[in-house]
């Protein structure tokens, strides 16, 4: 069989896992649209749009064209920004075979349709055997993966030898990889965790402290916990790599552009300041106005994803979300 | 009813209690057996050793009298070292009132009894009813809580109107306290996030990033449920407060004095100069000795905890525990 993945498309996360899969010995091709990043990592193993003076492989190599990145893979990745995913998709369906192991990497929903990544994906190749569509997910910066920082990962599909196959492709001395079978809840769990990742960049703006954060993860997980199992997720899930685990990176690390972008807004920087400020894509927004809606079909209540939907969209005060959280009615804790 | 209650001993988190208490407008009786740090407390209004320079509340009077301190309080707060909490309780047996409210805030085990502290309370008050003790617990560093930062707890009793009367007591608003009747979940939880925050400072010592320790609190989080709930305790409680809300505080926060033990070991610092240089108790380090012993009483795999055991009682190097287990075979997530 071939030795040659294939990684769609060369952001920060895709660029990390192509450069796990080039240091596991496999031949890389990274997509792009891109043309100047395209030869930026041809010609000099570098992305420096994202990932700066870090070098490359030189088993990691570029293309435009998709046709060239995925015929004859045995793997495919894909890790495009969720707004994204369906095109991408319908760019792949000429080219992708049944026997190619597909993989995605994308926390979040559609916006439109409030679908999950995997469905988006099952929908548009419909010549693609859903059940084995793996997804990746975990406490995963791609700053840290490049440099082979200890990591853990979970890689969930319906069909076990698929999250198998792809654990397989992954797993080396830096990179842990477990299995799991619940797409759901590892897609629900890494899509939600961006908007407490965004409030714990907002209490952290505001000033408070440790024990303030320690609350918001906690009880954010609970409500993230609350949402994901009603749409058919397993609570165990969330309580671990995909749920807690990822909520733990993104809402204690300054990597996390979700956080970063809590951050500046609690300094009373309006929403499409911070946007145009970051320059990248932030999905706990989106994820948050997806969340709002779910939550509303689902029938499950969601306090901070409330406060923040009022902070993005109406209005409100950092300040006095918190506030308010604080200030509900004495409760059980479960 | 008296505005009485008492807070056995005056260390950092028992001021801190006593400081929630005071801001409540109870009138707060602090025991200690160091004369110096009640006469400090009594005239300058500070705990020097344990909170520097901040101002305490001047409702809180300390006393060297355990009698007096007791006598006639609705509510008494123990929160001695696990290695004293017997001793205290004795003390307090010809002193306490059955309507006294008791709820106590120490996080660990009894080292030769292995015993959790609720228990170890119920033995050595015997004519108090075991079902309305009440357990404090939950992701509060004392330094943030003395200054009002936010902070979350949760208050646990087998009999659940203890634990809503203890709410009553401290809940206000930067200090926010949810109930549960999962004591054993609460304990166990408590004390076990010990281990894996000294854990995390020994990886934050060996340089490793933010995924490393993500996965470490995660697999840790694991480590505690399963042990936990083979010894009663509900798996909701460790996805809670008093599990993974004070594991991410105490393993993410410079604060905790565990992780600090564990930042220190990193640097190659041999276990008894640790404790030489903490001058302080480290719960963890005993909690890490009495989980391994209770993790094959109750047949349950803790490798986070085996290989701390090495690095404290063994002589394994913290690299080589890392570098072991990140190499452990490939495995489902659940």
């Amino acid at each position: 069989m071939s030795n040659k993945v294939s990684v769609l498309v060369a952001g920060s996360w895709g660029t990390a896992i192509a450069s796990v899969l080039a240091d596991n010995h496999l031949d890389v091709v990274l997509w792009s649209r891109n043309e100047q990043q395209v030869t930026e990592i041809n010609m000099e193993h570098l992305n420096h749009r994202f990932l700066g003076d870090v070098k490359l492989s030189e088993r990691i190599r570029a293309t435009t064209s998709i046709a060239e990145a995925i015929t004859d893979a045995k793997a495919v990745f894909v890790v495009a920004p969720s707004a994204a995913m369906r095109d991408v998709a319908a760019q792949m369906r000429p080219h992708l075979s049944r026997d190619t192991l597909l993989i995605h990497a994308t926390k979040g929903f559609e916006a439109t349709t409030l679908s999950r990544m995997s469905t988006v994906l099952a929908e548009e190749l419909p010549e693609y055997d859903a059940a084995s569509i793996v997804v990746l997910s975990g406490p995963s910066h791609a700053e840290e993966v490049i440099k082979q920082s200890p990591t853990t990962v979970v890689v969930a599909a319906e069909d076990s030898t698929a999250a198998e196959a792809a654990q397989d492709l992954l797993i080396n001395n830096y990179f842990r990889v477990y299995t799991n079978t619940d797409v759901i809840g590892v897609e629900v769990g890494g899509a939600l965790k961006n908007i407490i990742a965004l409030g714990a960049g907002l209490t952290d703006g505001l000033g408070y402290g440790d024990n303030a954060k320690a609350a918001l993860l906690t009880r954010g997980l609970a409500e993230i916990s609350r949402l994901g199992t009603a749409m058919g997720g397993s609570s165990l899930t969330f309580a671990g790599l995909a749920g807690v685990g990822d909520l733990i990176v993104t809402g204690t690390s300054k990597h996390s552009r979700n956080w970063r972008a809590g951050y500046l807004l609690a300094q009373g920087l309006p929403l499409q300041s911070v946007l145009q400020q970051m320059g990248m894509v932030v999905e706990g927004i989106k994820t948050t106005q997806a969340a709002h809606t779910l939550s509303r079909k689902f029938g499950v209540t969601m306090p901070i994803t409330d406060e923040l939907y009022a902070v993005l969209f109406e209005g409100k005060t950092p300040a006095s979300a918190v506030e308010d959280l604080m200030g509900r009615g004495k409760t059980q804790e479960i």
